[in-house]
């Protein structure tokens, strides 16, 4: 009776011939996060809709074995994960269909969500689990060897190569993170960075220091990466690097100053940042913050993926531009659920007494129930 | 070189003669967060000590299965969930240990971490994931019947028991809550309250009021249940009640207005509250909510984990009083592992720089690196 797919929009469809279909709840995104939303949402009789986007099962996807995802303690690939829990979403009755959200209209009840293709849905509740995509340098060999030695994420694969030598590429904090955890693992960590100065906080260069004065890292300034060499067999075994003094050496590769050269390494770590794909809310009141990364509302207690917009809730790597763990988006994923299935409850509550006021006129009884 | 392990106070040990063993890292508790925990801080080399206390793998095991942890399409018996990311753990490296950790002197550093059979251990971060225990009546039936029809966890288990009726036990939000969502899968949800006023928030009286209006759920005012009757095949079959209009029945089973019948139910759902288990933070700075869960800072990016004390992390059911899910829990045991890595990479680094200072007397070195 309290199910919310008797929600009081469903009828809207018939109005707008422009609607494919009315849902309780959608869900952009079929990685960790949005599956796991999938799953719970599904499990509370709302219905869900979830739209797979352009890249399917997103950034654990990019990482060939998921070691670190608990309950599976001899690893699982991430594409079978990604998988098996669509698999687990659909049991429960969750719908997974292809389309890339475009634009969400905000500005009236039902959201009215729309893709790329042109079909519109509309909803009563959404859940923004688009991910963030890690920025790619579009280089010879990037295709063939990401997920084989070559990664996007230090965090997930640093410990398949260890005593190997490795290659960082970036200059902001990420890279200076993600190559100071490297040294854990590597024989040399190498840090390449196209300028002369790092864009990174000075917390992060001192502690890049500290690694360097150990012996641990070495930078290679003025320095970019234009192809990778190796094979889905044996891994990344080098790159073609080129440098130049007055630095961004892509730019200059006429200039006598360039030097190319070929260098050896086991494996090669992107750390040139993540786009959350967010463009879709550019027009909501969903707060993004400066770099498009969603701003819920976070603290103790319910409602934590809470956007400004009711009934429009955010989950995993579009928010979370710190953890940006698989098991850390599962968990967003559900909370994100929860929240929903408090939002569509709290709705179809306050409708039922909207509508018995209309039919009964008793407009004190909700008031003086107990 | 960067490696945790070779934490500056790790020579402790030999000082103190009570102290079995120093680790770098302790966790307490080996359910979903802190387990989850363990594989993080054991890939990050940080040497993990993992103490299983009195409900080994918390609040999942009491579950019979698992349906909504992502990556299990089949669900996973709850027992052998924690089995499994136990192994996970083990296999890169962290150690799990018996032992119920009685008190945490944060005075100093290391910690020290007493445990109740006397013996002490020392570590330079300490995540709490010691979790919350579900209140439960003592009665007779309750240990049979615990995951075979009677749960302490609507979210988990409601899914289970469709079309069948249900009993709820309580009088507060939790119970008001778990009665609303029950009502989704239940034929009819009662409710048993010892008192005839309900200590809940209005909120949820009124919401589980319109319930009572739609028909999908009944109050039983002074009402108490004494026995529960079934079996594990056959799961649970009927309940003992307790009635009188004074409240409080079991406190007069004598008095001759007390009525005792058999009530049958499919499901029995015990919402009187959990308890956080943190008896043994309780000399430390670590800061309580007014139940005792664990309050940690949240908020976006890094350190989410972190509570009043630097170096002590909390995850899991002893943090979260709302959502209390497994994959949340576990979301939040790798945020305590990576803040805690982050904790001790810094750490290692002042106390390097500290060491350099003494033995080369260049202090301005640290600042000039860049």
């Amino acid at each position: 009776m309290s199910d919310a797919s008797d929600a009081p929009d469903a009828a809207t469809d018939a109005d707008d011939p422009e609607v494919v279909e009315h849902r309780t709840l959608i869900v952009a995104g079929t990685g960790a996060a949005g599956l796991t939303a999938a799953i719970y949402a599904a499990r509370s009789n709302n219905d869900p809709l979830v739209f797979e986007g352009d890249e399917p099962g997103g950034q654990l996807t990019l990482t060939s074995e998921v070691e670190n995802f608990p309950g599976f303690p001899e690893g699982i690939n991430g594409a079978e994960f990604i998988t098996e829990t669509k698999k687990q979403a659909k049991r429960f009755g969750a719908d997974v269909m292809n389309g890339v959200v475009e634009r969400v209209d905000d500005s009236d009840r039902p959201f009215r969500v729309e893709l790329s293709n042109g079909d519109v849905y509309t909803c009563d509740s959404f859940i923004a689990a688009s991910g963030a995509s890690a920025r790619t340098l579009g280089i010879p060999g990037e295709d063939e060897l990401m997920g084989y030695g070559l990664s996007t994420c230090a965090t997930c694969d640093g410990a398949f190569f260890r005593g190997e030598d490795m290659l960082v590429v970036g200059g902001g904090d990420a890279a200076m993170e993600e190559a100071s955890f490297l040294t854990k693992f590597a024989d040399t960590v190498y840090l390449a960075h196209r300028r002369e100065e790092f864009r990174a906080e000075d917390y992060w260069i001192d502690r890049l220091m500290g690694h360097v004065d150990d012996g641990d890292v070495e930078i290679l300034r003025n320095t970019e990466v234009t192809e990778l060499h190796g094979s889905r067999e044996d891994g990344v075994e080098s790159v073609t690097l080129v440098s130049n003094p007055a630095g961004h050496p892509t730019d200059r590769l006429d200039d006598p100053e360039t030097d190319e050269r070929e260098f050896e390494v086991g494996a090669v770590f992107y750390a040139i940042g993540h786009t959350p794909n967010t463009d879709y809310l550019a027009e909501t009141g969903v707060e993004l913050d400066g770099e498009g990364y969603i701003r819920t509302a976070g603290g103790d207690g319910g409602g934590q993926t809470e956007t400004g917009v009711p009934g429009l809730f955010g989950a995993g790597d579009v928010v979370d531009y710190h953890y940006q763990q698989a098991v850390t988006a599962a968990g967003m994923g559900c909370k994100a659920a929860i929240d929903a299935d408090a939002y569509l409850e709290e709705r179809a509550r306050a409708a039922e007494h909207g509508q018995e006021e209309e039919t009964e006129a008793e407009p004190a009884a909700v008031e003086s129930d107990d």
